[in-house]
């Protein structure tokens, strides 16, 4: 197998672009991936400070290594879900990658801000195990940027995450959700920063090669909750797709942002106002990150 | 297992109900579905005849059999395809319903139509196989009951068909698809009748089931050019989601017909023409069907 650019000997086939690449043109084609994502949805600048979610895997890890590299002015957030060693882990992995990369690293311990870490929240609450755990990361992701002083949070959601995330509100027609389904969610209020997914245009398996090829040390493991969630049924169902007709995933989530998505975008937005509680946003009176904490203080 | 409704012995579960029942009970549910379905949709009434196209398989046989057990005013109209002993067969099996139930049967002879049967069509033109074998259906199914003066024509589409179609529009985002995707489609020109799915409420299994019960002698082989058809392959996929979520098929196609499919509808919709060749409806200049038949003609 050939590297479509230099001819050299390739390490990894596409099949979906119809290519192949060595190492080195590997990550220039990657490269030019997370270039084109922030261009085409004008996700940040050079001038600006740019909030990196990282968790320990691949994926943050990896997206975190572009934007050093691309000269952009990072400082990396973990959020310490107290699950266990793999947080421990996955913490360590975040402060090594920070270390040698000489980058600011803010930690934000969930066990502080709800007032108990993942497990017991899991235990504490009816909700499907994923759902306290996301509820709790978007709200402290959105209010540790805050603290910064950042006007923007990027993720490392690849084309995999949303595809799947995608399959899933599509086959319950989630019409709410579908709308908010973008590599890049702007800023609708003060109070809550703008979103961005800068990895959205390449899958899982690229996400690996590039952390591979970049000696990037991230943590293998899933977390240890994630068994039997909805997402890992969808992705797999996505990969049966995506191997009898390789450009599945692509076309799907690409055709959704270029034709569908317009449809679904309402045209009287959502009215958002403050928590009578801690100031944040919500749609309602009191936000469903302290609904959640009052259960887990409830609970005790 | 009982009978939900009488508690005698079930022969059915139906598990997105959750729900058995006996074959008394469950002939009276599955007529309440079509019954509910005709209703919803304003699909026709007891004052005007119905075209029914059976193809001598199980759901269009079942479908005719409950449009004249409620006392529609049906007609009969089987496509001969020219496949082979599968047409043979298939043909038999319409005729033989039609004489034991006393009820009109016309046929159309596709080779006569097109000047060549879907086996030739399918080797001529380098569509997919059942590409051609459609558009002809579709062409005919509407001549036919014009050349009848019936305003109305019901196909056997059931629940599984609906949501595989559906499945494939939506992978690929077919935003022309999608709006056209519905139980029931209003007559748009004078020429076009209107075209309505009376089993869109009911699965494969329930038609199979109702055929069953009903003694229904119809021809069990699928079409021998179906074998790798895309549909196939998505009904597998829905049927691992079904298998693992009752009722997913259903809430797919159920939620994307109560909450989607508007969103869908053009605000302007196609100008359509008629055909400067057969004068049939359009949204070109020569419809399709004279172009397949041209096609056929030169190769033949």
């Amino acid at each position: 197998m050939k590297c479509t650019k230099c001819k050299g000997s390739a390490i990894l086939e596409l099949r979906r672009h119809n290519a192949a690449f060595c190492a080195p043109d590997f990550v220039a084609f990657f490269k030019n991936q997370v270039r084109e994502a922030i261009r085409k949805y004008r996700m940040f600048s050079h001038d600006e400070r740019v909030l990196v979610a990282v968790s320990g895997g691949k994926d943050s890890l990896a997206l975190w290594d572009v934007l050093i590299d691309e000269g952009y002015d990072t400082t990396g957030l973990y959020l310490d879900l107290g699950i266990f060693d793999y947080s421990v882990e996955s913490k360590a992995r975040c402060e090594a990658f920070a270390t040698s990369r000489g980058v600011p690293l803010v930690i934000s311990r969930v066990a502080d801000e709800v007032g108990a870490p993942v497990p017991v929240i899991k235990q504490v609450t009816r909700r499907p195990p994923c759902s306290g755990c996301g509820l709790s990361k978007r709200y402290l992701m959105n209010k540790a940027a805050q603290d910064q002083g950042i006007a923007v949070v990027a993720t490392g959601h690849n084309l995999d995450d949303e595809a799947a995330t995608l399959f899933g509100s599509v086959m319950h027609w989630q019409t709410d959700a579908l709308p908010r389904q973008s590599p890049a969610l702007a800023s609708t209020h003060p109070k809550l920063v703008r979103r961005v997914k800068p990895l959205y245009r390449l899958s899982e398996r690229e996400t690996a090669a590039y952390a591979f090829v970049r000696k990037i040390d991230y943590i293998v493991d899933e977390c240890p909750f994630a068994k039997g969630a909805t997402s890992i049924t969808h992705k797999e169902t996505l990969n049966r797709m995506e191997e009898a007709s390789p450009g599945a995933k692509h076309n799907f989530l690409f055709g959704f942002l270029e034709k569908a998505r317009p449809a679904f975008e309402r045209i009287d937005g959502v009215t958002l106002n403050e928590c009578t509680r801690c100031g944040q946003v919500t749609s309602g009176t009191v936000c469903a990150f302290c609904k959640l904490s009052d259960q887990v203080k409830r609970a005790g």
